[in-house]
């Protein structure tokens, strides 16, 4: 069912004042579709919508609101209201929600959480962002190694826990020490007589809560987990982190690797139209002054060639194309190599190999722009120097640029800097300058300027 | 525990010919590291490490490798061996695998290969390319709604599928439409007695084998999925899509963006280092062929104001500067809403509301840049009609560039092209046309050239 269909069946259903079809029509909704639901229906009739939905489902629909939507509904909903979402909310969505909330709906939300829960809220807000403490949440099944699978079976039952958070079951020593994994296969499959012990996993992938999440997304990847166990210095098991995180993790990423590579340093994952105008200036001016007053070094060079220009004004023809060109060509090599880089494809030991592949790479495409470039100034301008002249300069230029490009992410690699950095802006404004100091070099060889 | 621990000890275990031992530490090493494993010791060893693992796992391990070393492995193999391995896979991997290899060894494969999984093979290599088909697997739990839950875990047993397909289990009518999803966990929750009829949710998230392998991704990231069933038009079922497929895909599709946003147009997703020469530069060199080329219209266009250049030199050296910022800029508003129609958070109706935001945005840097550039002028030329040519200049490149930008994804979008196609290159071989012809413009106005 669309979401068009089913915002008429909604509207009908709210219009006729079936309370008790509408309830029961929303229990077939699933939780993700409501932002889209709400977000087309009159304001009144949300909170009445919203106030028709299972406990369960209230808790799971508030998860998937904006921000600004949660925000809103916290001041329409009554403090039974807000308990019971926080009663039944996962740990790490309950601490993403403290943390973007403004301070005054802070204080109501922990004033309506259970004692324990605030507890544990204030301990995940400790971790630092973007490390695996940040990013787990505290509900998963912990077995001891001596129950039976009977005895695992009503400990589960009796936690009740939720899908996620089930599929791995882990099992701990009496100082919560992490010694074993069971995947709930083999739970189901086991004999009710055995042991724990007997059946669980003790060769674990773990992480620990102060590893970087872009690492963690790199385990989720390598070794195809639902989940994995956080354990913090001491090897106490404190949190799992499931793979729908760890997928809104690799999407993050990702999207803060597209933003680098153009010199966009956001510093919010709001979206593109609930960024203002004055944070949209702010996250892209730095680069684009940093690049502008670099790029007039460039314009510095060109100075120091007036004469040649005067004498020869043909030249200055050429030097958009040879400046798109190196940018373009120190681009391409620059994006592989942070991408390899953020793969683990490529690793900083590659660094020689690299310069020698972009090289015989940059060889070919150098002298196959040269050929298409000197046929067109050849039949252009009829003058077979010129065609020379850029001929050269090109294989000159896509050398550069390519091993320019190749280099740079991998300095920034070991320099600990993000190498996505050493992208377009960057690599084009570096081989602006080479470009244009390299042409106007030849020039005055050949042309004796 | 580390690869460069776990080599030692293995090189150990060999070197002693502690065959036993060496088996026994073999199961505990997880499959994904075997190929970091296997790289690092010698050719003859490889084979006897290979030969040492169970059943089980040596399918396991011979899915992660890379797709030369599984010819290679191949190539050693029994025909025994073989059809051990081919039993083991699941479809999804075979069928990679039979993509991947050169025909002499598809059909020793196929021939050691069971007559119903060559038919499945046969059957899923059908599907095109990205697709959900081409994706799927066909191993899955199909329950009928009127067996109890007792009798759900003896087929469960019986079948005795690896963990991956059994979170989710899928209730099938008799002419195998899909009829409903049972998660384990409530199968294992539930009374044995009870009918399945009873616990199965018949809401379903499901696909069609023809629909985009993109849209699958999405469907996991917004529904928080483990498993997504795929059905033909019949609505039967054939198959399940696994989360550690969607995650590769995401990370596929994330590399194609970036490469096709420098003007990469690669063909294969073999890595930086697997891919030859040739095939790099021949990957790379048709977009930089037609951006060079264009490229030679901004110098056309340069040409057609050489007496305004001869009259005022100065004005050559601002052009760098001019087409880098104009560049930039635009390609930082391409890659936000190229990555935000990626994300689904921006669409093609957003046009308007792109336009306006991107008004405001570019209004904003453009005043900040034209007055840091002026201070410049002003002190490296004391010249404020220089200063206020290149202002009113930049302003006119920001808000061109940027408004450029944000439309052409859009317009890619609507006429159904992919919009990472308008990235940085484009756009800025675009903006340098209109970035000249402005500054020129305004030139002989200011300076009535």
């Amino acid at each position: 069912m669309d979401i068009e269909n089913i915002l008429d069946q909604l509207t009908n259903l709210i219009e006729n004042r079936k309370i008790k079809d509408l309830r029961e029509f929303l229990k077939n909704i699933k939780s993700a579709d409501f932002p889209s639901i709400l977000e087309n229906i009159e304001d009144e009739r949300k909170i009445m919508v919203y106030r028709l939905l299972s406990k369960e489902k209230a808790a799971e629909v508030f998860v998937e609101l904006e921000h600004d939507d949660q925000e809103r509904l916290i001041n329409c909903l009554t403090d039974k209201e807000i308990k019971n979402v926080m009663n039944e909310i996962y740990m790490d969505d309950a601490v993403d929600l403290i943390e973007e909330m403004p301070s005054s709906v802070v204080n109501r939300i922990l004033s309506n959480t259970k004692p324990i829960n605030r507890k544990i809220i204030n301990e995940l807000l400790k971790y630092p962002d973007d490390t695996a403490g940040s990013l787990m949440t505290t509900e998963f099944i912990d077995l001891r190694d001596n129950m039976t699978i009977n005895d695992a079976f009503k400990f589960i039952k009796q936690k009740g826990l939720k899908k996620e958070t089930v599929y791995n079951c882990y099992v701990v020593s009496n100082d919560r020490e992490l010694i074993g994994i069971i995947d709930i296969k083999d739970l189901l499959l086991a004999d009710r007589e055995d042991v724990v012990k007997n059946i669980m996993d003790s060769n674990i992938i773990k992480v620990n809560t102060l590893e970087d999440q872009e690492e963690v997304t790199k385990i989720f990847d390598k070794y195809d987990l639902v989940a994995v166990p956080v354990v913090d210095q001491e090897n106490r098991l404190v949190g799992i982190i499931t793979i729908d995180d760890a997928v809104d993790v690799i999407q993050e990423e990702n999207t803060e690797d597209f933003e680098l590579m153009v010199g966009i340093t956001s510093t919010t994952d709001d979206s593109y139209f609930k960024t203002n105008v004055f944070t949209h200036a702010k996250n892209r001016i730095l680069w684009l002054l940093l690049l502008m007053l670099s790029a007039t070094i460039t314009g510095t060079i060109i100075t120091g060639f007036e004469s040649a220009i005067s004498a020869l004004p043909i030249l200055v023809t050429f030097i958009p194309m040879l400046m798109d060109t190196g940018g373009n060509c120190g681009s391409q090599t620059s994006t592989l190599i942070i991408r390899g880089l953020a793969t683990d494809e490529i690793t900083t030991k590659d660094f020689l190999k690299i310069i020698w592949k972009e090289f015989r790479v940059a060889l070919l495409i150098g002298i196959i722009l040269a050929l298409v470039n000197s046929i067109r100034i050849l039949i252009q301008y009829k003058n077979p120097l010129i065609a020379l002249l850029i001929s050269i300069t090109l294989i000159f230029i896509v050398l550069a640029s390519k091993l320019i490009g190749g280099i740079l992410p991998i300095i920034a690699k070991k320099m600990k800097l993000d190498p996505a950095l050493m992208a377009s802006p960057i690599i084009t404004t570096i081989v602006d300058i080479f470009s244009v100091s390299i042409f106007f070099w030849l020039s005055s060889i050949i042309f004796n300027l």
